[in-house]
C-alpha cells in the first residue's frame, strides 16, 4: 500500500445550537470542514482551508489538531465565528433553520498557500459555488475533486452550481437537491438527466436508504448503516464526504472498485456522526469500530450468484 | 439442481381500470394472483386459488394455461368479477383508489383441495387476515409461507395481521405498512420492532429505494432495479412476492444465502412489471432478460473488500 495522500477540505467552521428528539446543545462545533476533517483523518491527512472568528473556543482548534489537521490555512478574521441554530422533527428528515449569523463566514474567500493548492485530494464543502469555483482556479492538477452544495444555492445559483458539477470529478447530492437541479422527481432519471448535462459522476445521498453512485459507465449502490441509536443527523453529508475521498487518498485510487469501498467508507463515518451531537463520536472513533461498521455494509449485500436456470 | 418445487398462491384476480401519467386501460387483467403468477412461475409451477365471476374472459385463464398455472383452484362465482379503479399522480408514489367493486370477491372463502394443501411453497397474497388464516389452518408441513397485506387490513384488523405475521414464515410490508404496523417511523427499527414482537422475518419494500430483509439473525439489503421506462407501478410488490418465493422453490432452498439471491430475481420480477399495465410485460420476458437484470443488480452492489487500516 503507498501513503495515504493529503486532502484539502474547503468548508465552514461553525457553532452550532442544536435541538432534536434526543437532546440539545448550544454553541458546540460545527460546520462543514469540522466534520469532514474529523471523519477523513482517521484514512488520510487533512488540510483545513476556513475561517473563524476571534471568539473561536481555542479548545476546538486543538481538537483538530490532535486528529493531526493540518489548521495552517484556518483563518482566524475580525469579528465573530459562523453560527447557525436549528432543529428536527420527530423523523429527523429535514433541519429547520432557526437563525443563521453568517458573521466571518460572510467575508470569506479561500486563500489558498502553495501547499494547498496541489493538494491531491479536494473537497469542495457547501459554500457558495462562486467561491467553489475560486477553489478550483487555483488547485493544480488534483486526483480527485468532490463538491457538495445545498438547496439554497440551487434555487439561486443553478447555472453557477451546474458549473461546479461540471468542473469537478464527482458531486455529492441529497436526494431533493438532486430532485430539484434535475427538474426530475424519479431519482434513477434525475441522476442519469445531471450526468447527460455535464456531470462527470454524482453520488446521491438518500439518508436512511443509502446512497448510489451514477456516472456515464458506473452505477453503484451502497445502504445506509442501520444505526439505532441516533442523535442528530447533522454532519452526516460531510462525514460521508471525509470517509468517501478519505478512503480514496488512503489508496491513492480513484477507480470503480475502489469507489465502491470508499462509499461504504463513507457510510460507516455518517453513521458514527448522527450517534452524538458535533463530530463528537467522529473524534472518539477508532480504525476497529470503523472497519467492522464497512464489513457490517458488505455483508448486508454480499451474495454469490447462483445458477439460475 | 433438484426439480423446481411447487408454489401455491390465494389472493385477488381482478379487472383493473388505471390511469397513470404514461397512458391508462380499461378492465386490464390485474389482481395479486394475477402479478404473482406470471412472476413466478418463470421460475416454478404455481398453482393459484382465486375466484372470477361469470363475466372474466377466457382468454386472460388462457393466459395463465399458457404460464403453465394450474387454474383448477380458480373457481367461477355467480356475478361480475372484482374490479378495481385508481390512478396515479406523476410521482406514481401512491395509488388513488377511485372505485372498488368487490363483486364475488366479497364472499370468496378459499377452498384447497388435496394437491394444495400439501404444496410446499405457499403465497398469502393480499387478502384479509382472516383468510389468510383459514389458508394456513388449511396447509401441511409447508417449506415455506409468505404473506402480502395492505394499510386496509392494518388500520382494522392489526391483531389479525400480526397473528399472520407470527405464522407465517416472511412476512412483506411496504415501508408505509412497516411503519403503521410498528408504530415506528425510523424503518431500521420498525423492522426490528416486528420481529421482536414475533414476525419471523420480514421483507419491507421501499420503491425505487429497493428492499430489506430483516430476521432475528440476518439483515440484508437490495436496491431497486434502475427502471427508467416506467408505466404502471401496480402489482409491483406481487411481482416482487413472484420472483422471491419462485426462486427458492426453484432452488428448494430458503436458508440466508438462497434468500439473497431470491431477492434479486423478486426485484428483477418487479422491475419488469411496472414496464407494463397489467402483468402483460411479465408474460412476455425471457429467463435470458431475468437473468441479465439479476446479474446488474448483482454488479450495482458487489465489491472486494481490500485492507482498510
Amino acid at each position: 500500500m503507498n501513503a495515504p495522500q493529503r486532502i484539502l477540505v474547503v468548508g465552514s467552521v461553525a457553532l452550532d445550537s442544536i435541538r432534536t428528539p434526543y437532546g440539545e446543545v448550544t454553541e458546540a462545533l460545527g460546520g462543514s470542514a469540522s466534520y469532514f476533517s474529523c471523519s477523513a483523518s482517521h484514512f488520510s491527512p487533512v488540510s483545513m482551508v476556513a475561517v473563524v472568528g476571534e471568539d473561536f473556543p481555542e479548545e476546538h482548534r486543538d481538537l483538530f489538531r490532535s486528529r493531526g489537521v493540518d489548521v495552517t490555512g484556518l483563518e482566524t478574521a475580525r469579528g465573530r465565528t459562523f453560527r447557525w441554530r436549528g432543529e428536527y422533527a420527530a423523523d429527523l428528515g429535514h433541519a429547520h433553520t432557526l437563525e443563521t449569523q453568517l458573521n466571518v463566514f460572510a467575508d470569506f474567500h479561500p486563500r489558498l498557500n502553495d501547499a494547498h493548492r496541489t493538494t491531491p485530494y479536494v473537497f469542495l464543502a457547501n459554500i457558495d459555488p462562486e467561491l467553489q469555483l475560486e477553489v478550483l482556479d487555483q488547485i493544480k492538477r488534483p486526483a480527485l475533486t468532490l463538491s457538495d452544495t445545498m438547496n439554497y444555492w440551487i434555487a439561486r445559483q443553478p447555472d453557477r452550481v451546474f458549473e461546479v458539477l461540471r468542473r469537478v470529478d464527482i458531486a455529492l447530492l441529497n436526494e431533493e437537491e438532486a430532485r430539484a437541479l434535475a427538474g426530475e422527481t424519479h431519482l434513477a432519471r434525475a441522476a442519469e438527466k445531471l450526468v447527460a448535462e455535464g456531470a462527470n459522476a454524482v453520488i446521491i445521498k438518500k439518508g436512511e436508504h443509502g446512497a448510489l453512485y451514477h456516472s456515464r459507465d458506473e452505477r453503484f449502490i451502497t445502504p445506509a448503516y442501520p444505526v439505532t441509536a441516533l442523535v442528530d443527523p447533522t454532519g452526516a453529508g460531510d462525514s460521508f464526504a471525509g470517509g468517501f475521498i478519505g478512503m480514496l487518498a488512503r489508496m491513492g485510487r480513484t477507480d470503480g472498485e475502489a469507489l465502491r469501498q470508499a462509499m461504504a467508507c463513507g457510510t460507516a463515518m455518517a453513521s458514527l456522526a448522527i450517534e452524538s451531537f458535533s463530530p463528537q463520536r467522529l473524534v472518539g472513533t477508532q480504525t476497529g469500530e470503523i472497519e467492522g461498521r464497512v464489513r457490517s455494509l458488505h455483508e448486508m449485500v454480499h451474495y454469490d450468484l447462483f445458477k439460475m436456470f
